[in-house]
């Protein structure tokens, strides 16, 4: 409580389900009473605890991998919270579930907030679950509070984020064949895991939006980094989802015997694989800025204590918001490799992965509105990148799309350790509450 | 056939299994006759086609594990060789194959010489086999000239030496019954294995032979480096069997979200891993001598191209004739390492393992034995250390040992592409053949 300004809340202190004296106030005073309404901290705190037990693990985090019969429960949570709060379910051809309230103005495009709330295995209880969360609590806190927004709003629960973004990928985008036949942590296909939660794999289609299709698109989300944490910072706006460029790396020796070859006749790739990962290290860190350069997967073959590494099999990944920078590291260590190579007469090999993905900016006015929002509820902001892809990507395509981050603690996530304060999580769901509010006014 | 000296041996024009003119001059020339003696090569490259088909793989080498099917036919095969060439065939409680030809003086202890046929999985064609075949080709060479040796002599095949040198340990010390119970690559434990091989796991005491049991015990083997080959040498005698210092390491970071975690921020197991990589290669090539120094298992954990590897396991192998000098290097290894864990707050663990084990040096006279033979037989020779290890090291513990080398082209073993010339296999048999002689004369 000591480390950040927090925000007194009228909606703390109410606490329930019943409308406290914000709800009161706005429904008193019209659209300037809006600018009182706060949403119920303590009910979306509940709730979150409430959804941690779909597929809660011993670890004291979750292991809810998209379409898991613990996805499935906790998927049937969330359209029951959704339902409570008066909003009109659906499930789309792609498995994403929507919660739909009407506006006032039939013209206008809708307003769509949400998340997911599948997770990575032995993962943590806010990765996605709080945007979502969040999400229905801001629809619930307008319906009990009376506030018509003139645009229509949607709540959106994708499936499968963790494994790439399926859900949003197939409302703004085509899932491909060769996608749907992709096998999921679960064991399911795409395909079926998308059959699995309700959704319809030959109809995808009509799950698809047209680009402009929504007015914009807001999704709260944990930080998954340190930055906020370290910096004792309230929120942050998200300046956009950097690009993400993979490669899987080959490099080429000769297996000899560890005993009989002398150091002067080895051909070892490992050798070469390690001041791979160190030129990496050196290359990524040398300009500033806020690029990150991983080497996560290695393995050596054949892998035995007594055999020289013949063959090195590793990955690269590098992220910015600069594409054109990720480009030049990526050529610069490509360079190095070679040189690399040639010192001990290894080969690299460089193999585009297809997991690649350029990079998403947010939208300059809908982050505007979360500054503005996070101002009027007194709470300090940070302009940041966002290091994780997310579903906002996607959305980033076919409508102006912004990002509010809450502090991870210790940088911590995809994790049972990942943890975020619930005044964290209150004061996140109060910016989307009136970033949404703001966007409505537009 | 231009790259060495080759010996135009009377045996390489007699062929088959007929006493050729060498045979006939030591029949009729007594002592002084045996200078002229020569086994027969083309023989012994035929019966070594005939043991590369047990276990016979797609690329030409063999997978003859110790304890497979292959293995055990491939023995039946060695045992019916020994037969032909007149020696009396036992199997000892510990699975080793015995063939026995009495000596003038009974007061004499026997000379052993022998090798292994049994490989590692996808091996050639030539480690062990080349000297197992060689021995019992000198008992039939010295048998069908009538030589009678004052010394007993014994031929040995010794079971799983790939595995861990299990035979010539059961022959030499006393196997542990952790030793027993462990699984070897054929997925038999040791004590199935021996029992499937005609051993007796619950008498091994009677294959134990005492120290001073033996005259001395000389092993033909393929070098299995590229020292003969690179420097077109015929024969190699072997110094002694290097001391091998082994560690398992493992190195603890922290993993974290490879796109939200800042460079400075990361505790990356594989960046500490791969600099201690670059360490060993660095601090073993520092010195002069022939040290070998190799890390070839490595794995990353979680292991995921999008998270920083919060824990790293790989293995550090030294091997040198010089112990003191392999502990200082280990020491040196170890500093470095803790300098590298200090630069980005992770820390590495070093354990030894259990398959260290000390250098066995060969006997001086038996080495002027096996100079002294190659000298009489035109064949150049090169001091070297065996930097694999093999069963003689386990014999150097009861008896005077010493070990023949012959070339491995290019240096290559443990692999289908294995290869000595059949006029090396000659050379090599020859030089052992006259190495017993002259441990027969001493």
């Amino acid at each position: 409580m000591h480390r950040r300004t927090f925000l007194q809340a009228a909606s703390l202190a109410a606490g329930g389900a019943v409308a406290g004296p914000a709800v009161a106030a706005a429904r008193s005073s019209g659209a300037q009473g809006r600018g009182a309404l706060r949403i119920n901290g303590a009910r979306v705190n509940g709730h979150l605890t409430e959804l941690s037990k779909f597929g809660r693990n011993p670890q004291g985090g979750v292991s809810r991998v998209a379409y898991s019969d613990a996805d499935r429960d906790g998927r049937a949570y969330v359209m029951q919270l959704m339902r409570d709060a008066k909003l009109e379910v659906s499930v789309d051809a792609a498995a994403n579930i929507w919660g739909r309230r009407r506006g006032s103005d039939a013209s206008l495009k809708p307003i769509v907030i949400g998340s997911h709330i599948d997770s990575v295995p032995e993962g943590g209880n806010y990765d996605g679950d709080v945007g979502t969360l969040g999400a229905i609590e801001v629809a619930r806190t307008l319906g009990e509070a009376g506030v018509a927004l003139r645009h229509p709003l949607e709540v959106v629960c994708w499936q499968n984020e963790e494994g790439g973004l399926y859900g949003s990928h197939g409302a703004t985008g085509v899932l491909a064949a060769q996608e749907l036949a992709g096998v999921s942590v679960s064991g399911k296909t795409i395909r079926d895991g998308i059959a699995f939660l309700g959704g319809d794999p030959a109809r995808l289609d009509s799950a698809r939006r047209p680009k402009g299709d929504a007015a914009c698109y807001i999704e709260l989300h944990i930080e998954q980094g340190g930055n906020l944490d370290k910096e004792k910072l309230n929120i942050g706006i998200v300046e956009g989802i950097v690009a993400i460029v993979r490669n899987d790396v080959t490099i080429e020796g000769f297996a000899n015997h560890a005993g009989t070859t002398a150091m002067a006749d080895r051909h070892d790739a490992l050798l070469s694989a390690s001041r791979f990962v160190e030129a990496v290290n050196r290359i990524v860190t040398a300009s500033p800025g806020r690029q990150v350069g991983t080497v996560g997967r290695i393995q050596a073959f054949p892998g035995a204590t007594n055999v020289i590494p013949g063959r090195v099999e590793c990955t690269l990944e590098l992220r910015d918001l600069d594409e054109p920078k990720l480009r030049r590291l990526q050529a610069e260590i490509r360079a190095e490799a070679e040189t690399i190579g040639a010192r001990n007469g290894t080969t690299f090999t460089f193999r585009p992965s297809s997991t690649d993905h350029q990079a998403a900016l947010s939208d300059p006015t809908v982050r505007g509105w979360i500054a503005q929002a996070s101002k009027a509820l007194g709470l300090s902001t940070k302009l940041l990148p966002s290091g994780a892809g997310h579903d906002a990507q996607n959305m980033a395509r076919i409508c102006p799309m912004g990002m509010i981050f809450i502090p991870s603690i210790g940088g911590i996530s995809h994790s049972p350790k990942e943890y975020s304060t619930p005044q964290d999580i209150e004061n996140g769901v109060n910016v989307l509450l009136h970033a949404t509010l703001a966007a409505d006014a537009a």
